[in-house]
């Protein structure tokens, strides 16, 4: 089923202590994108300046994802960040940050992608994800990212947000201060109640639950990557591969969002491998099958 | 198979978001014994002090634990530990100690007791844990415990220990520390290199690695439990459950040590439900085979 996201395209220079990647190609939709396209065709909606040097249609050549929602404004610049990682690589400190065309109006939904079944809305502004899924007219689930701070400014808007969706993705520090509770089991909870029927608690390197209004749990943890280079768009992988597997499914029951959520922890496994879109783009489907069959045996006791 | 374990023996005071414990009967050896006494029969090592107000006969009442190691110092005290825990209560801040009889000799290995089996050092100097090992004959299956202190202060007789010992149970600083590697994969592989045969990483609430070393790798996540509240105990009631279940099976291939990995995870769940050890000793073994099962079908996707 069709499957739309839109979030950020950005030029990224990344540090690790494996080496810098310097104005790399990054942005949660292009993570998102390149992870669901295994799985199922998507909708990208997202905006770039006159300066990008990338050629989206390019890089995603042979992969099924569609770019009408791709604008280009030639008065504007392209999102860029930078940002670093140090010692386990658990978290990125930003180290540079110009928003350029994400302050702008967002870009809008081409007439052909308002029948979405399947939205996913990357993190921005709760305000702007509710403008987005107000143009859409027949969506079946919804999920959507956020951060922490939304959470601290922006908590009217992201509380009626979460009365629209379907599905939160977030990561613990995020859920623990949305919910303002410490047991992530009882946070995951208690979000479910303030609206979406699923939550999903990415946790890293220690992997992810996933929690339904009616208490149906599911805990898994990441797969046990040894080679970890760059954390950059290991979320957005993994919600790329939880959304475009369920799209590709067509079915959002327990069993399959649990599946979803193993295979959003494989493909990020790839992702991590390598900086920027390297890990993903030298990954083929059957390499994410035979990872998750090795994940499914590695956790079996 | 006969299981040796020796540690401490403690009064705690523990402080937690949820009240506050004074006085009450912990250490490593007692948690490590109540937890291994669900699988096997339990040789206890330890010292008192004439202050100790616990009559540990009475507290392990028809448990399978043998107390012929029990030292009783009327010229000492015992051990105390004063601690608290804050918010997500991942780690114990220590308010108070008073090593006391832990600073003296160690207790002597009871005749009866030199031929045990399997053998759990719980945590203390690595010279202390060596002198303990040299009095045993016939040890199949030894595992220790150590922390940062002596990881940091006492990294010689630390690896003399390694060359000695089956199996290495830590927590992921620790791993992390003495493997010098960020990543726990490869740092559970460097430390098998460096002698045990098999090293198990505590993780918390995020679950446990164990990795052997010829590569077996096995993950499993935590028990999500929704009641936290006192985590005093977790780590050695995992290691009891661990090596209860071993001693129990009399047998320590992959297939057996990923169930003790389970088994040791799950009692771990039962201590931080509660304080002290009324957690623990509110449990049954069949509990323990229900929420064994409950893990299985959690993780399965």
């Amino acid at each position: 089923m069709s499957l739309l996201v839109t979030g950020s395209i950005g030029i990224d220079t990344v540090k690790t202590p494996f080496g810098v990647s310097k104005d790399c190609l990054g942005g949660s939709a292009v993570y998102f994108s390149m992870a669901a396209s295994f799985f199922t065709p998507v909708r990208f909606l997202g905006a770039i300046g006159a300066d990008c040097p990338f050629d989206l249609k390019k890089v995603f050549k042979k992969r099924p994802v569609d770019f009408a929602g791709l604008e280009v404004r030639y008065e504007s610049k392209t999102f860029r960040w930078a940002g670093s990682y140090q010692g386990a690589m658990n978290e990125a400190t930003t180290d540079a940050v110009e928003l350029n065309v994400l302050a702008e109006s967002p870009p809008k939904i081409p007439e052909e992608y308002k029948d979405s079944k399947f939205v996913f809305l990357a993190n921005t502004a709760p305000i702007l994800q509710i403008q987005l899924l107000e143009q859409l007219n027949n969506a079946k689930f919804v999920a959507a990212d956020t951060m922490n701070l939304w959470i601290k400014n922006n908590l009217a808007d992201l509380k009626r947000l979460l009365k629209k969706i379907d599905c939160l993705i977030l990561n613990e520090t995020e859920a623990r201060m949305l919910a303002n509770e410490h047991n992530l089991i009882t946070a995951a909870g208690k979000i479910t109640k303030s609206g979406p029927s699923v939550v999903v608690i990415k946790k890293g390197e220690s992997g992810s639950i996933i929690r339904q209004k009616n208490g149906d749990l599911f805990v898994l943890p990441a797969y046990p990557a040894m080679l970890v280079k760059d954390p950059t768009g290991a979320g957005d992988s993994f919600a790329g591969g939880f959304m475009g597997y369920l799209a590709g499914s067509k079915k959002t029951d327990f069993a399959t969002l649990k599946k979803a959520v193993a295979y959003g922890t494989v493909v990020a496994s790839f992702t991590i491998a390598d900086f920027s879109l390297k890990g993903l783009t030298k990954t083929t489907r059957r390499d994410i099958d035979k990872r998750l069959k090795e994940l499914g045996k590695l956790i079996k006791f």
